[in-house]
């Protein structure tokens, strides 16, 4: 906090305007305006992804119009840029705004129709610029940690499995476990309970009955890891969102009161008897 | 609470007859015949349902016995209506009581066959009648500001997906991700894991290999979403209903027990030490 | 507890026989005994179900055996009737055990094969005779009354939903909602979110296309209720089992060392104090 | 902790070079050595599954890799075997990277084809090098124990479903409950609510319509338990884990130093207590 003060406040580094335009940038209004530019955006494009929207008159309107909003987003950017320098880097939400903006505006000026989706990608911009959504994300990032080994646990599991499954099935049902990347694909379908029994397990049981036991035991293990890797995840944002201490922190706070008291009559005590020997 | 028991004794604002109709309408007799009058309404609607009660005649008969009864709703809400004036606008339940008890009467009296359905909504009085659902409903409507920043982020993820895929597939799939409508479908299918590989991801990789990464990253982060709002919700409705507490205050009693008897403990010593100077 | 004592010291309530046949009933190598029996029959009627049981000579000889463990059974509780008299009907997992025995009595001496799986009804015994399973049938029966409600919410929802479907939609897919039957039948499969995009949202929407609004809140609210239901009680039965307070009680038991090192520290001083004005 | 501190510097049982063997194989470099290698050999399995492995040429020089990387494995675990003796096999992981190794190579020796897919078997030692994934796999049998009765419950009532079912539907739908395996596989399917409806209780309602009470008491009651008892081994490991309890730890450790300080202050009451009367 004191370096944070300091540094803002020396003259050489930062000159007066650059001061004015962080202030300005960092403003209320200016946050709100970028909402509403948003807002309009997210509405553009939505409009242009319905029947009416491909009429071609329409379509190249609205085409028009997020141009201008994504002409905008560069503008902040640069004018954040100019102000805040090479700090600017150091700031996950500045960058995850620069990238994303970045990928739209290749992917409008490109030819590409593979890359049309593309060009909506900015509109998760609505994440850094909403305070509450930007809460939850980083509440979701700082459970990752706590999480991580079972997540490590579940890549190494569908990843050996996967080997596995290829070297079993893989010459006998080549469209569902002919490679790694298929045997991934179906091991992963699996995990996820979809349709499981009679696209996948039933055909290889026909030629392979002992695979009941492979996979099996892969749904059992594989269905609990994922949950629980979700569950830890959510549990743990939950606690940092303190969705789950509202009322541990009021019974907290109802024996700290009761504690309190009892310090005041130690204190209380204490005072006694130092004035007591003085007798 | 003070202001209630005066607005509720000043003569000038309810005559007598408003606060005996208002205390007639509160009793516990006037709840149990409403009650029963739903119970016979929910068997009645039923019995329609069933072939028997597809035959003409009998249809008739039900239909005349279903009109009485949103019939004695309807007075009821009058009286109602005339014992709160203005105040009635206050109440959550009774607004849902009578806009569940217009629709129905409103879908009762047109012709309109498409609404037939909506005869039945006014059935939903029976959460406002008995005061344990009331309660349940109470407690899950609370529940929802603490997740509300959750909602609003899958919101924007499913929206801003649904863009992106109609831009990236939409050509192609028409009748997948055609327009935003359908992709936004086809996307909230994924999210509840009904058949995704087979009817939408399947199809789908085939002309485009590369897709496999988007829906995978949307099942991930989408059914994390997904579960993560419903258990938000769900533990904090359970802390609301006392569920979850019911253990830990056992606990916490104790230890204030024990908290107390070292509080009157220090009072007894420092009752004596008061008394020792004195000697 | 001392009724108890008393009743079962009173001469005349009970005859020495009645004693010593309740004593022998109720010791460990009896109810050993028992569930020795209870593992044979689990593993015949096991071999009667695959095909090697199917076989005439080798299903009449496992009939024989699975005959000699139901007379067992109904030898033993006809002596717990005698020991226990009218008492027996008052302990819930003697009368569980009275009615699937005498289900699988019936079911096996009628001719009906339609009624040939209930023969295998009393395996269930397994249950009443373990006790660690007893243990955790009995949470789950705890923990119903306290998510009582929210299973009164979900049924007058699926009731009330299913008969406004009927309405709506009964006349154009009779195969999916044509009665009320069929409707709670549809709907629940809607709750399991089992394909219920391919067979019945998909049909139903080609014709009322605004039955997506319908079916979008109802999986949203009712998958939602019936996993609220099911963590409900499942929290509630751990709460029971213990399963979750282990660690709580560990860091009460460490707090309450804190407290009682306190407390002693506090007679000590009180002790000192006592005696010093004596001096 | 005394004992082996003593066992170690026993001369007689342990010559000099089993202890500096000893030493190197626990020490950290060995460890990062044995990590690289089955990093390398993830990556080498991982080839030879994807289309490019498939090329003799390629398959025969990765399989000459996966050889080398195994001999390097069982030469450890001999060096292990020298170090430790007999005291090797009362180690968990060390038993698990024996009979792992050993099927591998066993798999690789044979020609069996069908067996191929074991030969990645060994590949689940990473579980075993790395400390954060031994630690999550050792917090899930640690919670094992804690849900036993309910896991036991679930495997009894899954079996005596299977008989019944088999007993019910067995002659009229063979292909579905014709014989126990059967019977389990299609109540297992069930279970995880992959296409019930469709595959399963659909067909069996068209010949039993009584069989809907059967499937959906099995559905509610079979869905509760297996989510009851994976949420019950979540719950128990993430404590194990401490994930639950970061927060609820931070907040003991604060009400511990104030129960410390409270301790001070006591303990300074008393000094000056002992003090004053010898004045």
């Amino acid at each position: 906090m004191n370096t944070k003060d300091h540094r803002s406040s020396v003259p050489y580094a930062n000159p007066p305007w650059r001061e004015k335009l962080k202030t300005q940038l960092d403003s209320n209004s200016m946050n709100h305006f970028v909402i509403g530019i948003i807002a309009i955006n997210l509405v553009i494009l939505g409009i242009q992804a319905t029947p009416a929207g491909k009429d071609e008159g329409v379509s190249g309107l609205l085409d028009i119009a997020n141009g201008i909003c994504i002409g905008i987003f560069v503008i902040e950017l640069i004018l954040k840029g100019l102000a805040r320098g090479s700090e600017m880097f150091k700031r996950g939400w500045d960058i995850f705004d620069i990238v994303v903006v970045a990928i739209a505006l290749l992917a409008s000026s490109g030819p590409a129709s593979a890359l049309r989706g593309l060009r909506a990608l900015h509109l998760f911009r609505v994440i850094s610029a909403l305070p509450s959504l930007r809460r939850v994300v980083r509440a979701f990032l700082r459970a990752l940690p706590g999480v991580g080994a079972i997540g490590l646990l579940m890549i190494f599991f569908l990843y050996i499995s996967a080997v596995m499954a290829t070297g079993f099935f893989g010459l006998i049902h080549p469209e569902l476990f002919g490679h790694l990347g298929n045997s991934i694909y179906s091991l992963f379908q699996i995990m996820t309970l979809d349709d499981w029994s009679n696209e996948i397990v039933g055909p290889v049981m026909k030629t392979h009955p002992w695979a009941l036991a492979f996979f099996m035991s892969f749904i059992i293990f594989g269905a609990f890891t994922i949950l629980n890797l979700f569950i830890g995840i959510i549990v743990s944002a939950m606690q940092e969102l303190d969705i789950l201490d509202r009322q541990n922190s009021s019974e907290k706070k109802e024996a700290l009161e009761v504690v309190e008291r009892l310090e005041r009559d130690l204190a209380d005590l204490r005072r006694r008897l130092n004035e007591s020997p003085g007798k």
